[in-house]
């Protein structure tokens, strides 16, 4: 049989204990001054030297946080923005996080119709078919728009079905903007992100996704918003892991993310991206640490684990 | 006052007397075999021969096409499977289109919510704030998922309001299976599509955005599906260009996009990819054109044009 991206990713969670992710946003001028050395000069706006810092920190980042969660979510925006360049780091953080034996999300919020879709799987899942790229290995699973239905996401699902992969469709996210079009009421009384649940139910299903651990290759995009919805939400998507999104900085807290679990806790992967690797710059450590980043980002990290574990045993 | 990127579409579409626009997807498998040399020997799985000449294809078709239409629309999906070099042509294949006095739309569908969007506005849209990128244009306008709400679209706003860019909104697209979301009714009787029409067009009056046309730098990506929604959308969107995509191989025909066209002829930018760029490989023109596939690109894309002008006069 091969392998199941929601088995890897369940066994992953079981072995260090916790269902925590920690999210790589990389931005430069948030860089620790060690790194980052001539942040205050305008050697700043040297794209080359600013990636470099940028890589070079995502890579300290990933050697903090991989003794101590299953799982990285790397936000490709925050590479693109470097354009081309950019591009082959984010490939390369991928490949340095999944040598440090962790799970890899690239989130990349990718979609369109199906022809394009089947580019973007290719580029995204990393499924060249050239003979030349065939040690790229890319992420164990990407982020998906929902808007284009079942065409948009099909050509995702297939790759991810052949490579062992997996996707997650965004269902609900943590903007208050979002509420206008996630919230809208349909006439039979789901709102728009519930109508869209279901069709990610639906597809989770799909044969061949749903590994031994009962969850799918199929998971969703959910972000902590009230605990009804949540509910409503876990009860609908019975075999898609959630990645929960909004940790931390966005403004969840643990009891937030509760709900997103099932009984037995399992279910979610709860993300937090700024409020770890920028600990440094937060309040809470910045006496206790001082210039010593690297302890403040792992201290974060270990009381973003402690606080998951209050709500919920894995 | 800075320029206005619907004024500027406006004007490119009465010079060229069309509202029609090339899109450009380029797959290696499909081109001539005169660029493609060695398309049907094992080269093929080497990534660079191939993007090398899917680039070398991209430059003809923009000469081919740019003494016709207004506007090309690029499709990132089709460079990005390259991964990084791929982005890199992608953004060279722009710079050539803009130096043929081609309005260049970035067909890359992105969107998140707002700090990703931000690095995603600056990516697709070139706003580097690096001062070695400074010569980077990138496309006039790009394509955006309207899934996250405002959050997800105002940092591309923000950027295309500063650079006299513009944005597309995804509202409607030609996939059978977007029916199942977008077609969606809710509970006061609007579909998601024209739910989401009403936040575009709200969107699209915000300060500085609507030029002396009339519309808006913010416009939407409208499908041609049936004629009543389209007059609907058509009214719901006064100030909004339209991208109208799935002209030809996916099935729409003159008739089909008239109606999103305005009674003046304005109000729509129609696009046709796979029947034009591939236009070699269709009866209609194989036989009389054989080996000349550059020729039959341009008869094909004449006959577009021609077309169009049964229906909408410019």
């Amino acid at each position: 049989m091969p392998r199941n991206f929601a088995d890897d990713l369940q066994a992953a969670i079981k072995a260090k204990k916790t269902p925590a992710c920690v999210g790589i946003d990389p931005v430069y001028s948030m860089l620790p001054a060690e790194i980052a050395e001539h942040k205050d000069l305008n050697d700043a706006a040297d794209s080359e030297a600013s990636l470099d810092a940028v890589l070079e920190f995502c890579r300290r980042v990933i050697r903090i946080v991989a003794p101590i969660v299953p799982a990285v979510k790397i936000n490709s925006a925050f590479f693109e923005r470097f354009y081309w360049e950019g591009l082959e780091g984010y490939f390369d953080i991928i490949q340095e996080a999944r040598e440090a034996d962790l799970i890899v999300i690239g989130d990349c919020k990718r979609g369109d119709i199906g022809s394009t879709a089947e580019m973007y799987a290719r580029a995204m899942l990393a499924d060249p078919d050239f003979s030349d790229l065939d040690e790229l290995e890319g992420p164990h699973a990407v982020t998906l728009s929902p808007y284009f239905g079942l065409d948009g996401v099909k050509p995702f699902i297939d790759v991810a079905r052949e490579q062992g992969k997996g996707v997650f469709v965004v269902v609900r996210t943590t903007n208050e903007s979002a509420d206008t079009i996630q919230n809208a009421k349909l006439e039979g009384g789901l709102t728009v992100a519930e109508h869209i649940a279901q069709q990610v139910a639906a597809w989770s299903q799909d044969e061949g996704l749903v590994g031994k651990s009962g969850y799918s290759a199929v998971g969703a995009v959910v972000a902590a918003r009230d605990a009804e919805s949540a509910v409503r939400l876990r009860g609908m998507m019975p075999n898609c892991t959630f990645l929960v999104p909004g940790y931390g900085a966005q403004g969840a807290t643990a009891a937030d993310v509760a709900p997103l679990f099932k009984s037995d806790g399992t279910g979610a992967l709860v993300s937090a991206s700024r409020s770890i690797i920028y600990a440094y710059d937060n309040m809470r450590y910045i006496e206790r640490f001082a210039s010593e980043w690297d302890k403040a980002i792992e201290q974060a990290c270990k009381d973003f684990v402690a606080e998951l574990a209050q709500v919920v045993k894995v």
